[in-house]
């Protein structure tokens, strides 16, 4: 099989899908969408790379599943509705159970996300996948990581910190609840587009609530403090590896793709029919202060979330 | 360095360029940009591995123009014109002279084809980009490989051929006019913007004049005839390997990023007034006719284009 073949025969049903922003799908040297008038369009870029992002020998579902939402997931911190995506995969060797299984997954998720792939590329090279997403927002309302200000409450949805202990579990060949969280995060796009007009600011976790409030911090040129009681902690966490390890995961565990927003006084009262609508549980986890810096009272943490080339 | 101290010290300057396109660039979840009204976002995906789409060792200037000129093209085969891009890049550990060569040659190719670099991804692994361009184009009037009709005429930009000419100079350390062609290739934006509403099909030359015909001869459900007296075929070439592989070189040539495509009739005359405005040589190669495939006279070809995983 060459990489027409391979294209032919695993995605281009991904393709098909319809959508009526997508005017012109894959095989042309660009696709065509359209935008909405007085909607705006939010992109993103991300790389997963074998070995650095997901394990070696991982099968082609997990990858296609943390690609997918680890892209998805800045959507979701934007507020915006799925648009559409490009997907762009070098692999050393032609596998077919692997793409089969990769396409697959890729093709439900895009599916039932309504985010229809519209190109892409296939290389031969190391085995990495590069999305880039797209989503859309009404013209100036998108969810920014500036925006929080002292005296509003943070939240988070879900339990952060799930995903690493997961994938700790996944690399020893443990079987546990946790580990779907790691190979098959959800992203919170639900959520994200009903905080618009409630939350002041937004971001994603993706390298820990610890490290991703400070970048709300630092936008908004603001302080945080965050109440260990009221963390959302994974029971099956603190089962396995008692509370303060659970404690500490919550809050440095990355890779889960939960949502950290923040909310001012006045709208706190909206969450709970987030809640409702959703079914994703949220969280208050802390206060917006004056200051800098994210302070976690009762715990001392120097981690700053993992970086590449440290 | 790692990876917030790099972006901020050799691309965040990449991401100050102003348009009236970006309302948010790099530095959140997503970017978001607008899409004036009565327009079409055109969209591709490319990506360059090292070893595979580059030479090992290769400076980052070259990867740079490479990865810029490889992706633009794209929007330039659809009559695009420059919107933004997002630019992905892995490399093994952070080499501070690359990476400043690397975001130079970037930045100064954004700001001279006015794409400003709207987001991106640094990660750790082998050495890769990435790149998503994108393009707008009036509602309606972007360039399809479709729509090619017998009759047409063929016609291609500059000297194709010249790229893998180049290439294979430049990797034996031979010094020569041809090898710019290959680390330095120009899309052909100027040109395919002003063949919107002349051209009947267009495409880009990647992987060969022959081989990309063939996509137009497909898609527009039509055959294709090359005149070999026709072939703008590169001096530097002839003389360094004689006429018959020059001719050879013309047609299978990949890499040069010129467009190839099909103008009826009655519009031929448009070209000339393109040529002048545009200073781009443009030449007829060959027409359409009724049928499949693309027929060389006086050449036997079944080189179809480079493809991986052969």
């Amino acid at each position: 099989m060459d990489e027409f073949e391979i294209i032919d025969r695993f995605f281009s049903k991904l393709g098909d899908q319809t959508s009526d922003h997508v005017l012109l799908g894959p095989g042309d040297d660009c696709a065509v969408v359209s935008v909405p008038s007085g909607w705006e369009l939010c992109v993103s870029t991300d790389t997963l790379v074998e070995g650095v992002h997901f394990p070696l020998d991982s099968p082609g579902e997990l990858v296609a599943h943390r690609a997918f939402s680890a892209s998805v997931s800045d959507l979701a911190a934007m507020g915006a509705l799925p648009h559409s995506m490009t997907g762009a995969l070098t692999m050393p060797e032609a596998r077919e159970p692997w793409l089969a299984a990769f396409a697959e997954a890729l093709g439900d998720l895009s599916s039932s996300f309504n985010i229809p792939l519209i190109g892409g590329n296939l290389s031969k090279g190391p085995l990495m996948v590069t999305m880039t997403v797209m989503g859309i927002v009404r013209s100036g309302t998108a969810l920014l990581r500036r925006g929080a200000m002292p005296g509003d409450s943070v939240y988070v949805t879900g339990e952060p910190g799930r995903a690493a202990a997961g994938l700790a579990l996944h690399v020893a060949g443990v079987k546990s609840e946790l580990t779907s969280a790691y190979t098959k995060p959800t992203p919170r796009l639900s959520v994200g587009e009903r905080l618009i007009g409630i939350a002041s600011s937004a971001i994603d976790i993706s390298d820990g609530l610890f490290a991703d409030l400070q970048h709300i911090c630092q936008a908004s040129q603001v302080g945080a403090e965050i109440e260990i009681n009221g963390l959302p902690v994974s029971k099956e966490r603190e089962e396995h590896a008692g509370r303060d390890q659970a404690i500490l995961s919550a809050l440095t565990g990355g890779d889960d793709y939960e949502l950290c927003f923040t909310v001012p006084e006045r709208m706190s009262t909206s969450i709970d029919r987030v809640t409702k609508e959703t079914a994703v549980p949220i969280t208050r986890v802390g206060r917006i202060i004056e200051g800098a810096g994210v302070s976690v009272p009762g715990v001392e943490l120097t981690q700053p979330g993992y970086r590449h080339f440290e």
